[in-house]
């Protein structure tokens, strides 16, 4: 027996050895991409798929090391690096590694195509934003999102491409560009990223309205881009008159349009087959479903030439509004967790992705003096779409304020000096910090067509990660020198979720499950408008609430942070607290909001998001739930309206 | 502004018709796979992105029907078609269509790819498997199960090869073949199908004896094939010698230990890894973490010329063993969710893979009376390796149980007449009716090699396709014909994730979370054997525990579990009761167990899982748990040891 296992010991060893030989004799001429026959088109599929499981266990080892690094970096509480520069670095040691070892099989396995990244990794990070997405702080804030969305993009594009176009023109570099190629870099170059930006501010729990405006204003500028860009590319070689900028800001506005549509649509459509079928008796496929029919948006949306990114943000928002309550209790939790486990390995994968592309990118011509310029050009171009837009927002606010004033308070209101700016400097400052590029610019580069192909691919696959490195690398630095306010309270920590995982269920028995949501919200509204009020007001002041976690250095507020998190039953505990109190929570937002300045109550009243939205809150409260949910979820008739509702679901589980 | 919008709309259309225009015109020919310029294989991944978008479109589309039809079926408690044939069937429709349709680039995208089975769709159904194993069921019939799953398989697939290799030597289709390359050919179509037959034991609660029989044989035998296949393709052209057959016996039982040693080893890595580190306290990260490093023991083993398919069977048995009590509890719930909403997307996505790929494979050629023949051929093979294999298992067992009558029961024990049969005949005649044929059949196909290949792989197809609808529609009948004991309580049912996030937490605050899932253990472990002994009981015998759902008619049962399922609150009302009195449910165990004939009670001592792995339990209990598990989960204790073990962790948490 022992005899029979050392020679197939010994003849499992020749074999492997023999693949390996055969690999290493393999063509490595790099420059000529694959022409292969269509025998060998398709090998051996046991030798290809022995090639793709170690292309997939290198790929798994270096996620595994990020999320561990990711790990240990909070663990230790180390600030100065950030997770994603390790993931790019990761990626680049181990692209390193592939590009030099024999054989090409794994280095064309683990190359960057944008279908991978537009089709597998996008999709998940976009739907757990819109799904996760604090819906009152964006749409209080949606004005400011689409200004930097929508306009700045345009700009730094525009100022982008053209400076780009005049240096390329001086022919330094040798390469040479057509003035629409340009503008389609400036495009691609103009797609702010929103998975590292977004990771940071977790982590550090930044004041919600800045995390709201450059999170919005990511998500959406990647859907300029791409529209900018696919545009640009359509008039490559064409002469390019003055109209065709019209045409270019009407197309996107109609693609912006016909997406969100889409998105809502889908939404909404989602809610009414879960409200009208008795599906939730299959949870298992109920989650199925809804994550199915969200990501059909995405792909509708991208297939019609639309924008599968704002379909994909709306169909988010739509569900977690409506549908998530016609849900099984079961499809809630595993929704949340599946699409939050999806867009974390999304995420941690996109970087790793960058790194690797450095190196195992094979039509790559640098230019230093280009890549040079360009990073430099980048900074100005958001430089001059920032800083121009907050002037703008903060006079449009202080006009509008001005007339609020003037009309409802005449007696000696607020003056003018007092009101605070809707964008701060030290907001614009870090509005403009967090221009850092990512994985939408690479793979739209991977479109760019014409002579200058490579050298332009390198650029921006270098600039991109010189940003993060850069940008990513000092954020958190930048958040302390801005004196940003950190360490609020962020709303998934109180989150019906995590609630009602860990809830007891004391009151709750033999009702129906979808109750158990709503009966928290009288308080968790009140909490919301006082959190919305604490907003505006200024970084410094000394707030007392106890929900509010307290401005002041970086280091004390993350270690509080991290003292909250120490233990595992923190949620518990402080959900079992909560639960014990809830007329202590109810007296306590009150008393904090009682706290505020006079000036800061009259702000709150002005600016809060149920103010802006009054019409569509009643709307939705009055036409939309009643018809797309199952229940109607009127707050605060949570206790009365308990026999009515278990009657309901009776009545339809008969 | 109307008429820029309505320009716009035209522009639209006309860039949309350009597209479809340009794909419709382009070459058709579908014999000669594209040799495309390298300028054409990247084409621009704004169109390139377009299509793959339809083509993601499509398949998600299809995934739904398939899903709304399972929930549709089960509505409705339609049994006389079964959901995976619905799947083949809408996977055929669409891809008539798509071959009908101009343009092949949507044919290309959705075409099937062994890389894509082995390496994103096979693996979390495995994953899954394991996870969700009942584990005092699997080992207690392992015996059986590795029967049927190394001999059984190469008893079939030696005689389909060499009944195969006499057919095409007849040379009436004009397919000659090797014999290694008959025998290859086997060994593809011995591989029977884990998801199909599971779904439906799943559905009808079949019981959990034969289920787990068949459940383990198919998950097994996917991995034998596998082997087998490689080996045979080695010799592909080379004098086979009868020592080749020896040193292929050797090899798979060579990989089988190897491969379940990377997966225990991996298991028990992960559990380590989360003892001895602090990762709990991010949730989202050890989710993450716990998937990657699963997937990398299947990547792994794959690469290393192992198994995959057992390394990460065994490693989900390991992780729910071991690792699962290391995990916080938010991980507990979200890899079982996770795992199950992969594997459920995978299940179907095959069968409709499978369906897509009759039409949209181009290389096929069909040779009726090939496929004819190898059809009755797989029954044949499939009973050689059945029936006899059942009558040796008998043997073994009355031997066995003759022995131990003789050495325990000398005072006139049972006689041997009255021992049922440990396969009995309606069990064999299942098992083999359960051996339809599954997509890692087809995902082998593609690897065949040589001049038959076409012929070859569509008569695989072909017959995959055939036994999936024949077998997989005529099983819920076959059950009933056969008197098989439907309607057996899932354990899942009362699984201690859905018992905690719908349980109240009591008298549980203020404990660590892990001592929740401990606190049913002894009621679960009394459960647990009333239910291995209730196992052995003839399936006609009448039950009375109310926690055995009652034999007998499969109307009337399913009728029963779907009035179960009827309402949301099932569980939640369940668990309440049982946690009200969970006095009643230690009372009622052993009343259910007392009801056993005594001939039953002692083959359950005789038989039970405990019985046979003893020593095992011990040295789980002994050392593998205080080494492996946080705290030790010594049954009963969690009352007594919880001071302890909150210090613990609380100490751990400083």
């Amino acid at each position: 027996m022992a005899s029979v296992l050392s020679d197939l010991s010994r003849y499992l060893v020749v074999n492997g050895a023999k693949y390996m030989i055969k690999r290493a004799i393999a063509p490595e001429d790099e420059d000529i991409p694959d022409v292969t026959t269509p025998e060998e088109e398709q090998p051996d599929p046991v030798t290809e798929e022995v090639f793709s499981s170690w292309a997939l266990f290198i790929l798994l080892s270096l996620l595994c090391a990020a999320l561990w690094s990711s790990y240990y970096l909070q663990q230790r509480r180390i600030k100065a690096i950030h997770e994603t520069v390790l993931s790019i670095f990761y990626g680049m040691v181990v692209g390193l590694i592939i590009r030099v070892a024999p054989g090409h099989y794994i280095q064309d396995a683990v190359k960057f195509k944008s279908g991978y990244f537009f089709n597998i990794l996008l999709p998940p990070i976009i739907l757990n934003s819109g799904y996760e997405l604090h819906q009152a702080n964006f749409f209080s804030n949606i004005g400011s999102i689409l200004t930097f969305a929508i306009p700045g993009t345009f700009i730094s594009a525009i100022v982008l491409g053209m400076i780009l176009y005049i240096w390329t023109a001086l022919g330094v570099d040798g390469v040479h560009l057509e003035f629409v190629d340009a503008l389609a870099v400036g495009a691609t170059l103009s797609a702010t990223d929103p998975v590292t930006i977004l990771s940071i501010f977790n982590a550090y729990k930044v004041d919600p309205k800045l995390y709201t405006i450059i999170f919005g204003e990511s998500l959406l500028n990647d859907a300029i881009s791409i529209v900018m860009f696919e545009t640009c590319q359509q008039f490559h070689g064409k002469n390019v008159t003055f109209s065709s900028l019209f045409e270019g800001v009407g197309l996107f506005l109609m693609t912006f349009t016909i997406s969100t549509i889409i998105g809502i649509s889908v939404g909404i459509i989602i809610a009414l087959i879960l409200k009208h079928s008795h599906i939730r008796r299959y949870p298992q496929i109920e989650t199925c479903l809804v994550l199915l029919f969200a990501y059909q948006s995405y792909f509708f949306s991208n297939g019609a030439h639309m924008s599968g990114i704002v379909s994909l943000l709306f169909t988010g928002i739509t569900l977690k509004h409506y549908a998530y309550f016609n849900m099984s209790r079961r499809t809630q939790i595993a929704t949340k967790y599946i699409f939050q486990f999806l867009a974390q390995l999304s995420e941690n994968f996109i970087f790793i992705y960058l790194g690797l592309t450095l190196f195992t990118e094979v039509e790559l011509v640098f230019k230093p003096l280009l890549i040079i310029v360009t990073f430099i050009l980048i900074c100005v171009a958001r430089w001059c779409a920032v800083f121009p837009l907050s002037r703008l927002l903060n006079f449009l606010y202080r006009a509008r304020f001005e007339k609020f004033n003037r009309t409802n308070y005449m007696n000696g209101g607020i003056s003018s000096q007092s009101i605070p700016e809707e964008i701060s400097h030290s907001y614009q400052m870090m509005i403009f910090w967090a221009g850092l590029r990512g994985a939408v610019g690479v793979a739209l580069a991977l479109g760019i067509v014409g002579e200058a192909k490579s050298a332009l691919l390198a650029t921006v696959l270098v600039v991109v990660v010189l940003t993060v490195i850069f940008f990513g690398g000092t954020t958190a630095s930048m958040l302390e020198i801005l004196g940003i306010k950190v360490g609020c309270v962020d709303e998934h920590d109180m989150s019906d979720d995590e609630f009602d995982i860990e809830a007891p269920r004391l009151a709750l028995t033999n009702k129906p499950n979808v109750m158990s949501n709503r009966r928290f919200n009288p308080a968790q509204q009140l909490y919301r408008k006082a959190s919305d009020n604490n907003v505006i007001r200024k970084s410094t002041s000394n707030i007392t609430s106890p929900y509010i976690k307290n401005s002041g250095s970086l280091h004390s507020l993350s270690s509080q942070h991290e003292l909250m998190n120490d233990d595992d039953e923190f949620n518990t505990s402080d959900v079992d607290d909560l639960l014990a109190g809830t007329v202590n929570v109810n007296s306590d937002i009150p008393a904090a909001a009682a706290s505020n300045q006079p000036s800061a109550g009259v702000l709150g009243a002005f600016l809060s998001a149920e103010e802006h939205a009054k019409w569509f809150t009643k709307f939705d409260e009055e036409v939309l739930k009643p018809v797309l949910l199952d229940i109607s979820p009127t707050p605060g008739s949570g206790e009365a309206g308990s026999p009515t509702n278990s009657d309901n679901s009776r009545e339809r589980n008969a």
